[in-house]
């Protein structure tokens, strides 16, 4: 194991250095070929996903995993397609980010360039195996993927088309790699090749993203959890608010950016509440309160302390009543999973101390937290949400998976 | 000490929160009446630093570590300066590094804002004690400041009349920390409260940068050493490589940015080896060699192959003799530590290719390695340099202590 762990590492380094020499319209091209290979072996890639599927519904997996794990014909066209939007992104390496000259003549140029190889570790779905590969690729980093085994004949078919359309379409040395042993300390001694390996991105649940942060000696970008707020201020436009929430909280319950807790300002909460409650109710919503909302709506289960910091993860909604923008803010910061939250007011100066004084990756105004993504801000891909804010924070798209270096020019300068 | 660590840590995360609704006018005030507090009080600083410096003398401590640890009054000075310097740089905060409108009307920024909590680790120097409180302070960060306990009267003086200082300008709140207590396990302890310190900055030799690495579960910026290469190309200016090599090793051999191995390219190794033998001779340089090079120019002592990967922090230096800019950028790739490395070329593509395929923070065309650092880069300040990839790589000045937040704002935008 020690030697795979090391050859698979050596070889991702080695051939990082030969893939950031290719150049953007030859990376795009194959990334259009390998678009078309899914689709050309899409019943093979089918056959294999099925052994998975089958064998997990025989190992009783619940089927909210099923249903993440299985492949459809109209899954593996998305997959596709999502490639090709891949090629179509502009090209986010060699980007001067700033650039200057010294009065001794010396230029300096800060130049985005790849960051060589990024580990990638998933759960279930077997299409994260192909949009982190498209990624990966695109910004000339080796991918070393490691799928849950339950998708390892899926992961495993999806990497094989993959790498047969690049080394058709040319290259002689693989691009990226699939972690395709399934011994339990294999990720362990993974995680320890800092020397090799310049990123860790793991991708699932929280348990999984804490194992890999404990084990890790490669620096990690994460998010353990989406515990996102609404805050409806004093000033809000109620007719906004109402649907902001709704929408936040039952429009897709399972997603990290979704809402687990409203703050209402006192001012407005006896209006508010009554019709939140309302509408929360006919979507289903189990309403959890603190002992100021109660007062006002009846009928709510109690709120306990660990509520605040819960990601429900299902239609189930924290509400408290706050005194000011100070309460909701400090709320927020001690409860909060720095992920997204969200203001609902008229007053730009609310507005503004919100999004100055909440230290979350995103501070929304007026709209609501499901915005939070890497596809709705316009990046164009979305290799994950972090809220680290070390390199990056918040959605993550193309620029984020790039480094910069310096590079300075002169005619003979020495330093006196 | 559990509680003791708790204390600190908490206190320093509801201090940024303070601090980082300080406006940048009152900061920079403050900067400057730190600077004269200072200079007020240096009589007292002075008599505690002989505490630590006798201590040392007694305990028979090797004289360059006595040499960091003594201050005298014109280094004091150089201190208040430093901190006067640091008020008059622009603002990090508070830029938008991004922003755009999506089509259906959120208006995103992408701002600059303070990481939080910093912690920083470092040996025996007292004025790092006030360079990094100004430069944490200047960025709305808390530092939270471990120095080696063999300086500690130094340190504990020089931030009580920094706190002081701030103190009197009106501050309610402690803006940093000096963890005072010696216990060895307390860093280690410290180092695992991620959830209240945002990144930690060890400075020093490579041993503590190890420790603190391997302990640490906050993310680490750093670098381990500096093993700098010059690779003086077949279409160098001789001319102007000469003083470059001699700069780059002897100007003041014993920092991080000093050359440790001089690759040479065999078509001009028989006129240069000779020529640079003589002139590293005559600065006193021992020279080790490859056997190609041993072969040119007689009597070197031979380069092992342990050798290539050493910073020697003296007036050592390997050369070797190379048939191509690719065997030069593999050899610095394999062997360096990807901190600074320059070429010597006339020739506009060889300069190109080493500037792309060199794996390093900084790549030099035509000048001294000795230029990396963030005062010669023009950044104004340094609280370090990084040979990591993420957040920061290369000299880091203000800018590097700060990460971003997304301001998102619409008018009662859902998603569908």
């Amino acid at each position: 194991m020690e030697k795979y762990v090391k050859k698979t590492v050596k070889a991702a380094r080695r051939n990082s250095y030969q893939l950031s020499r290719l150049n953007q319209k030859v990376k795009n091209d194959i990334l259009c070929r390998m678009a078309d290979a899914l689709l050309e072996h899409k019943i093979y890639i089918l056959e294999e996903n099925e052994k998975d599927v089958s064998a997990a519904k025989k190992a009783r997996i619940k089927k909210s995993f099923i249903d993440r794990l299985t492949l459809t014909e109209d899954r593996i066209f998305q997959m596709s397609d999502s490639l090709r939007a891949i090629a179509a992104l502009p090209d986010p390496l060699g980007r001067t980010l700033k650039g200057w000259t010294l009065a001794n003549g010396l230029s300096l140029k800060k130049v985005a360039v790849p960051l060589g190889v990024i580990m990638i570790i998933y759960e279930a779905r077997p299409n994260v195996t192909s949009d982190c590969l498209g990624l990966c690729f695109k910004t000339s980093n080796v991918a070393v993927l490691r799928g849950g085994k339950e998708a390892l004949s899926s992961n495993k078919a999806v990497f094989k088309v993959l790498s047969r359309a690049a080394a058709k379409a040319g290259l002689t040395y693989a691009p990226f790699f699939l972690v395709d042993r399934t011994e339990h300390e294999l990720v362990d001694k993974l995680l320890k090749e800092n020397e090799y390996i310049d990123l860790v991105i793991p991708r699932g649940g929280e348990n999984l993203i804490r194992k890999v942060t404990a084990a890790s000696s490669i620096p990690v970008i994460k998010h353990y959890k989406g515990v996102c707020h609404i805050y409806v201020d004093q000033y809000a436009d109620q007719i906004k608010a109402l649907p902001i929430c709704i929408n936040a909280k039952c429009q897709r319950p399972a997603v990290c950016n979704a809402v687990e807790t409203i703050l209402v300002h006192e001012k407005i909460a006896d209006r508010f509440l009554p019709v939140l409650k309302t509408a929360l109710a006919k979507e289903k919503v189990m309403i959890k309160g603190d002992d100021r909302s109660r007062k006002i709506v009846k009928g709510l289960k109690k709120a306990y302390a660990s509520d605040w910091s819960r990601e429900y993860g299902d239609l189930t909604v924290n509400l408290k009543v706050v005194s000011s923008v100070d309460e909701a803010v400090a709320h927020i910061n001690l409860y909060g999973s720095h992920h997204t939250d969200s203001i609902i007011t008229d007053n730009i100066n609310r507005a503004g101390q919100f999004s100055r004084e909440v230290d979350s990756a995103c501070c929304f105004v007026n709209i609501s937290t499901r915005f939070s993504d890497g596809f709705q801000f316009g990046l164009g891909a979305e290799i994950g949400i972090s809220t680290d804010k070390l390199h990056a924070r918040g959605p993550m798209g193309l620029e984020e998976l790039t480094t910069y270096k310096y590079i300075v020019e002169g005619d003979g300068q020495i330093r006196i």
